[in-house]
C-alpha cells in the first residue's frame, strides 16, 4: 500500500527488456542511434505531425530545457503558483533560461484561471524595458491537483499568450493520465489547441528514467538551440541509445496508454470508495492517477496503521498517487482498513 | 574494428542485470535508496577514506557540477588547453559556474606543464579585483591523449595551486585506465596526492551511464549545494537506484579495473603492432585505451577499406580506442590489415 | 506642474558643485579615492555602526548586486508582489544572483503582512532539496505605494525571517523620505531592526546618479565578494570619486534630510488639497514622496489641462510624485486647478 | 609626473561645464531626453552611417553588453590573450552572456595574428555539438599594447570571422587615440572595415563617466535586446541625460580628437626621448598614448626618485601612460631626470 509518489515505482519489465535488447554491439552516441530515430518517427505518428525530439533523464531537466529554448533571459514565464516548475524544481527553470522570471498565477484546482491570466497579461505591457515580457504560458497537464486541462481550456489560456510573441509549454510529466482520462488524441491536448513544446514524461508512468522534449512545428527551428543546450546541461548522455529503447517499449502497442489507464482505474477505487465514508471530501477532481483527499484524523491514523504511506499536503490534505504497478488488492485493503 | 570511442560500445552485461535486478519493487527516489548507499560505503572501502557521493548521467554534468561546487562564478578553473571541460563540453563549466572563466594551460601530451601552470598563477595575483583569481586546477586523467599523470605529478601540481584558497578537480572519465596502467591505489591517485575532488566515470568502461562525482574530505562541506546544484541541473535523476545499481555490478569483485585492464592491453598492442611498420609515428605514450598515432596516407587508407573505423583528429593524427569490448581477433585482424 | 517621477528631477545645486571641485588633478580610481573613504567615515557616523560601502550608478544595480552578495543561485529572495525588484527591474535581482527564485507575497500599502510571510516560510521548509529555500527577505521603504515600515515593523518581520540562514534587504531608493516621516534614527530603521543590507539611494533625492550599498556587520564578511560582483557587473566606475563627491555633498550639513522633508511637505499639501474634494479617494497613507489617488473622471481631466502631468497607475488611481525641487506655487496651482 | 593610468586623470573641464548646464529642468528618463537624441545624431554624422547607440559607464560594462547582445551562451568570443574583456574584467563576458566562453589567442603586439586566427577557426567547427562555436572576434583598438590595428588589419580579420554566423566586436577604449594616429575615418576604421559594434570609450579621454555602445547597421536588430539587457544589468542610469551631456561636449568641435592628439603627443614624445638612452628598449611600437618600455635598473629608479609614476608590467617593462592633461614640462621634467 505504497502511495507515495510514482517515482518510488519500479520500471515496467518490458522496458528493462528493451534496454537488454538495445544493448547489442556499438551503436552511434548522442542521440544519433537508430532507436532514437525509430522514436522520432513513431511519435510523428502518435501526434499526427512533423515534431524535432529530444530525451531527458529527469522532468526538472526535461521543463527547464524546454523552458529556455523558447524564453529568452530577459523574459518571463507564466505558470501556476503550485506548478512544479515554481515549487519543486529548486530554480531550474531560473537556472536554465539564464534567469527568466517565473509569475505564479492563481486558478482553482492548479489550473490557471482566465481572470489571473488576463489580469497577469494586462499588467506586463510589451515593449516597456523596465519589466519582463511574457515570453512562455506553462500548463502542467495533469496539474499538482491531479486535475486535467480539456483541449478547449488549453486552447482559450493559449489563445491568450499568443497574441505576444511567446509560446506554450506543457509540463506532461503525467500527460499519458490526463490524455487517457479525456479521451482525446494526442495531437487535440497539444498543437491542435495551441501548445508549441511537450515536456513528455515517462518516468512516473513505467520507465525507469526517461523523458522526451517535443518541438512542434511552430517552434522547430529551436531544435538546433535547444540541442546546444542540452549538451551544455550535460544532458546529452553519451549513450542515448538506453533513453530510446524504454521510450519504444513505452510506445509499442500503446503499452503507455495501458499502464496509464491502470493507474488512472486505481484512483478512481480509492476516491470512490474513500469519499462514501463520513467526514472525508476529495479535494479535487480526479482525473489521473493522484488523490488529493481530507481524512478525519481517526481515520488516517487508522490507514497508517493498515500499512498505508502517503504524504500530508501542506494545504492539510491527504495525497494519494497510484501507478502502472497498484495492485487492486491493494486498494480494497486500503479501503476495508478504512471501513473498519 | 570499431576504434571510434568507447561511448559507442555496449554496456557490461553485468551492469545489465544489475538494472533488473534493482527494478524490485518501491524505493526511495532521489538518492535515498539502499543501493546508493551501498556504493558510498564500497567507494569509501576503495578509496580508503571518507567522502561524499552523488551520481550523474554523463562526463560534462559530472565535472560542471563538480566544478561549480569549488568555483565560484567570480574565480577561474586552470586547465590544459586540451582539456574535455575546455574543448568538448560546449561551455558547460561556464554556464554550471556562472560564467567562470576558463584558463588554458599548455605542456605536452596533454599534461599542463609546471612552467605553464608557475606561468599562469605568476600572471593572476590574488586579491586583485579586476582579475578572476585562480580557484580550481582540473586535471584528466587519463589525459586528451590517453597519457596518465602519476601521483607525484599530480602532487606537484596540486602542491602549487593549494598555495591559494584553491582546490584540484580530476576529471577521471577514464580513471580506471590510468589507475590500471600506475599500478598505484586509487587514494595515491587522488586525495593523496592533493586530489578535492573526483569525477570517477564508468559510462566509457562498462556502463551505461552512470558517473560519480566524489567529494574528499577537504571539499565535503560542500555536499549540501552540490546536491542543490545537481537538483537544480535536472540531474538528481528520480529512480535513482539505477545509476546505483549500475556502479554497484562495475565494482563488484573489481570488475571496473579488469575491464580497463583489457582495454589498455588492446590499445597497447594495437599501439606496438603499428608501430612497428615504416613511417608510422605514435604521438603519446599508450598508458590507457587511446592511441593517437601518425601513419602513412596509403596505410591509413588500408585500415579503413579493411573495415576499420577510427578518426582523424585535429593534429593529423588518427585516434583509437580501445575498450572493455574489444576483442583480440580485431586488433589482429587490424594488423594484419596494416601488414598487408 | 510635473509629478511624473523624481527621476525626471534635476540634481541640485550643491552636488554639481561638488562634481566640478572634485575634478581637481589626479585620484586613485575604482573606489580608492580619499572623497569615498570620507564618505564611508561619514556614513559610520550617521548610521551609528562600522559599516561596507560600495556605489552604484543606479538602484537596479544596487539592488542586484546588494541580493547576489545575500542569495545564492540555489535560494528564494521573499518581497512584496509590488516590489520594484520584482516588477520594475527586468529580472536583474535573477541575472545577478545567477537565477535565485523571488516569491512575491500579498500585503496592504505594498508592506509584507505578516500573515502573506509565515504562510511563504511555512511553505518553503529548510533543507527540503527540491525547492528554493529562503534566504533573504527584501523590504522597501519607501514602499511602493510611498508608505513607509517603522522600525518596529521591520523588526518583527525581520525577526521571523532571522530563525533561518538568512538575510534583510531594504530597499532604500526612497530611504531619506521614510526616514524623515518616522522620525527615527537611520541606525533605527536598519541594523537596529534587524536590516543586513541597505541600498540607499541619493539620485532620487537630488543626486545626478548615485546609489550606496552599506553592508552592516552582520553581513561585512561578504563585501570581497560584493566587490568582486561589482567589478564582473561592471559597476566599478573608474572616476569613482564622482559618485563619491555627490554622496558627500549630499550628507553634508543633513541636505539629504532637507531635501526629503521638501518632497514629502509637497506629498502630504498635494494630498490633503486634493482629498477634500468630492470623490477623491487617497489609496494609501501618504508617508513619503509618493501620491496614489483616485480621482473622478471629470477631475483628472482638468488636471492634465492645466498643464500638471501625473501617471495613471494600473489599479486606476493616479500616482503624484514630488521631489526636493517641487515649488510650493506648483502645489497651489494644482490644487487651484483642482478646485475650479 | 602621473603616468600611472588615464583612469587617474581628471575630467576636461568643457564636460563639467556641460553636467552642470544639463541640469536644468525635468528630462526624460532613462535615456529618452533630449541630449541624448543630439548625441546620436552627431555620431551617425562623425560615423557616416546610421546606427543605435547606448550608453554605459564603464569599459567593462560597453564591453559585456555589447558582447552579450552578439554571442550566445553556448557560443565562443575570439580575442587577444592580452585582451582586457579576458584579463582585466574579472569574468564580465562570461557573466554577461551567461557563459559564452573567451578562447584567448596570440599574436605580437597584443593583435591577433592571422595565423593564430586561422588556426582557432579550423580547431572549431561549426555545427559540432560539443564545442562552442565562434560567434565574436573581438579586437582591441588601441591594443593593450598601446598599439593600433590599421582599418586593413580589421578587415582582413573580420573577413574571415564574418565567414561564419559571427560579428566583430572591437573594444575602443582608447579608440579616439588609434584613430588620431591612423589618420583615417571613424567610419573607414569601423563598419567600413566589417566591425558590426564598437564600445567607443570617452573616460580614458577627458570624460567623467561616459562610454558609448555603437550598433551599426548589420547588428541594429539586436538594439531591443540590448536595450533590456542595459536595463537588466542595472546600467540604464536613470538621470541618462548626465550621460549624454559629457558626449555632446565632448564630440563638440572635434575636442575629443585634440584630447586623444594631445595624449599621443606625449607619448610619442616620452617613448622618443628614453629610447634615445642606452639600454633602454621600446617594446611596441607607440601609436596611442601608452608606451612599454624596458628600463636599466637604475634608470628606473632614478625616474622613481624624480617623482614619477608609472607601473611595473607582468613582462619586466615599465608602462607609461599619457593623457589629455599631461603637461609637456612633465615630460621634460621626466626625459631630464632620465638623462641626468
Amino acid at each position: 500500500m505504497n502511495f507515495l509518489s510514482d517515482t518510488t515505482a519500479p520500471a515496467h519489465p518490458a522496458l528493462i527488456e528493451a534496454i537488454g535488447a538495445a544493448n547489442a554491439g556499438f551503436a552511434a552516441s548522442y542521440g544519433a542511434d537508430e532507436i532514437s530515430s525509430r522514436v522520432e518517427a513513431r511519435l510523428k505518428t502518435i501526434f499526427e505531425t512533423d515534431l524535432k525530439l529530444l530525451f531527458a533523464v529527469s522532468g526538472t531537466a526535461s521543463n527547464a530545457l524546454a523552458l529556455s529554448a523558447l524564453c529568452p533571459a530577459h523574459g518571463a514565464i507564466l505558470c501556476h503558483d503550485e506548478a512544479h516548475i515554481h515549487r519543486d524544481e529548486r530554480g531550474a527553470p531560473e537556472f536554465f533560461t539564464g534567469g527568466a522570471k517565473l509569475i505564479p498565477l492563481a486558478g482553482a484546482h492548479a489550473k490557471i484561471s482566465l481572470e489571473a491570466l488576463d489580469r497577469a497579461l494586462g499588467e506586463i505591457p510589451e515593449g516597456f524595458v523596465h519589466s519582463s515580457p511574457a515570453r512562455v504560458l506553462s500548463l502542467s497537464n495533469l496539474t499538482e491537483s491531479g486535475t486535467a486541462y480539456t483541449p478547449a481550456e488549453v486552447a482559450e489560456r493559449a489563445d491568450r499568450i499568443h497574441q505576444r510573441p511567446a509560446f506554450v509549454h506543457m509540463d506532461g510529466a503525467r500527460f499519458s493520465n490526463a490524455l487517457v482520462t479525456l479521451g482525446c488524441t494526442p495531437a487535440e491536448l497539444t498543437w491542435k489547441a495551441g501548445v508549441d513544446a511537450l515536456c513528455f514524461g515517462a518516468t512516473k508512468n513505467g520507465a525507469l528514467s526517461a523523458e522526451a522534449i517535443i518541438l512542434f512545428p511552430s517552434v522547430m527551428d529551436r531544435f538546433e538551440e535547444l540541442q546546444a543546450r542540452q549538451k551544455r546541461a550535460g544532458h546529452m548522455a553519451p549513450k542515448m541509445r538506453f533513453l530510446a529503447a524504454q521510450f519504444e517499449a513505452w510506445l509499442k502497442d500503446d503499452l503507455w496508454l495501458d499502464l496509464a489507464g491502470t493507474a488512472n482505474a486505481h484512483a478512481r477505487a480509492l476516491a470512490g470508495g474513500l469519499d462514501a465514508l463520513d467526514g472525508v471530501e476529495v479535494m479535487h477532481p480526479v482525473q489521473g492517477n493522484e488523490v488529493f483527499i481530507r481524512l478525519p484524523e481517526a481515520l488516517g491514523d487508522r490507514l497508517v496503521a493498515a500499512g498505508a504511506r502517503f504524504y500530508q499536503w501542506p494545504d492539510g490534505s491527504c495525497r494519494f498517487v497510484t501507478s502502472w504497478c497498484t495492485q487492486a488488492s491493494e486498494i480494497s485493503a486500503l479501503l476495508d482498513a478504512a471501513r473498519a
